[in-house]
């Protein structure tokens, strides 16, 4: 297949490694010279913009942060492959596709990453056994699109996850976006309390591992998808108050068997993959398996059916 | 030294095999016969009663938990020795002891403890390094019986931390208790919600780590130390909150600053300590060195002096 990426750091740059050793075709484009250079010098067919890497290929891979697409939408005008995206909120994107005129789009979002970035930390094998997910709209999305998306991701061993959205908004929010601000809350209880710091041990070092992140990757996460990040703040404001209730009332009685609860979910993940099934490729099925829990592993051919697994039945409601 | 030990758990268990190492007369004694031969056989001097155990002995310490203290120390009436404990919670111990009518109390708490629990766990190196807070009371501790613990302690290489029972419960209800209950908050957002857990990655991971504790663990840490662990979640979930409106108000220009403190803060963390230093044995002297995040770690001969360290100046603050 004729592919572009428009952006080659950690997730294009690995993208442009992977697909290529995969035998496509694959155009790469930066904005920074030197980052276009170090890909050139590494044997990869690079272009000087944005239309001279996208003309002629059938997929946009877009790889660049939230806040640099809507230039590259500006320059995508008449494209007429298939638009997908690797940002990690995903209506934003959604809306501002449709309002760039982007005619076919699936959004996308590989959950890989590591501790370092930029196209020199890039690599091949980042996508082996990672969640990715693509945005499936009931009558938006175009399901044969989907599919293309999905068969050419699962190749790089990627577990293609089919979700709305506003599903994937909402879950990232809950199990992402919100941990990094929990983290941010505790770590802040080190200001001019040293006494706390000294005493502070495994929990506290778990609890605000990811305050150490960037702050404006943080606030880029949790500010691109603001509605879903407060309303799961929210949530769990309400969920730790009413712990602080039941902790002043009889904690024994009335704490333990939320505790035990929260324990049980937390030791049954990650659940472990039930068998290997086949089901047929419609957009009801597929959104099915990602609210279960389930991936695609493969898509047929034909486009008519994907082998996918789920988590093991009851794991997670023990 | 004489030394008795009642309840051979992990810590108690730690400290029989550590003070003997140290050449200590040490007996130990558990109300579990199993766990009192395990030691017998390990070739320690057992007692078959509380009694029995503390005879003739200068110190005693406590190493059962908080809910089996009070039964321990109806056996204590009379004893003319040093009483110490290593429980969790200090505020409700002191009032335990004095309600005993323990004359020479000071409250303690290693912060020591690995996956595994029991005498067959126990390991003399288990307090090497470890911060041990010894509690303080001005007008209430006996100097020379806290410098004696202390001088005791810092022997088997234990930071040993100088506060006030109120002040050592606030602390790890901020550090301790209440990440507890966050990694259950974020860990009950898996219910009936299995495409969170696909999604779920590092954040989540070590976030929710110590949510799968044992319930009645947490529950008796939070439990007994409810008004500080109530406290400090109230404080919390206001820091929640206000993140929550900065979110939604403008999150680059609001949040941007709270959530980079707090990631300067967690990058200083652990602290490295500065220079050692040696300084006078006053209540107050100790006490200011406990609220700096300081420690001591050796009591001189004479008891007049401590060596001591803190966190290097100025690292916690930049």
């Amino acid at each position: 297949m004729e592919i572009a990426i428009v952006g080659l750091g950690l997730i294009g740059g690995s993208l442009l490694r992977a697909l290529a050793a995969a035998g496509h075709s694959v155009t790469g484009y930066d904005a920074d010279p030197a980052t276009r250079d170090l890909a050139a010098t590494a044997g990869f067919e690079v272009a000087d913009s944005v239309p001279g890497a996208v003309a002629g290929t059938e997929l946009v891979v877009l790889a660049v942060p939230l806040p640099g697409l809507p230039a590259v939408l500006d320059e995508l005008t008449g494209y007429e492959g298939l638009v997908t995206d690797v940002t990690s909120v995903k209506s934003p994107v959604r809306d501002l596709a449709a309002r760039h005129g982007v005619r076919r789009f699936v959004g996308g979002h590989p959950m890989a990453g590591k501790e370092t970035s930029g196209f020199a930390a890039a690599e091949a094998g980042l996508f082996d056994g990672c969640a990715w997910v693509l945005t499936l709209e009931p009558h938006a999305t175009g399901l044969p699109d989907w599919l293309t998306a999905a068969a050419l991701f699962t190749r790089l061993g990627a577990r293609v996850v089919p979700v709305t959205a506003a599903e994937h908004d909402r879950a990232v929010a809950e199990v992402s976006h919100v941990p990094h601000l929990f983290a941010a809350a505790l770590a802040l209880q080190l200001e001019g309390n040293p006494l706390a710091g000294t005493l502070a041990a495994g929990s506290f070092r778990d609890g605000t591992r990811v305050a150490a992140t960037r702050a404006e990757l943080i606030v880029a996460m949790c500010g691109g998808n603001a509605v879903e990040a407060g309303n799961a703040l929210h949530r769990l404001i309400g969920e730790l108050d009413e712990m602080r209730r039941r902790l002043e009332a009889d904690p024994v009685r009335s704490l333990t068997p939320v505790v035990a609860r929260a324990g049980e979910l937390r030791c049954a993940w990650p659940t472990p993959p039930g068998a290997a099934e086949e089901m047929p490729a419609t957009v009801d099925e597929l959104l099915a398996l990602g609210r279960a829990g389930g991936w695609v592993t493969a898509v047929a051919e034909d486009g008519s059916k994907v082998s996918a697994m789920r988590p093991e039945t009851g794991r997670n409601s023990s």
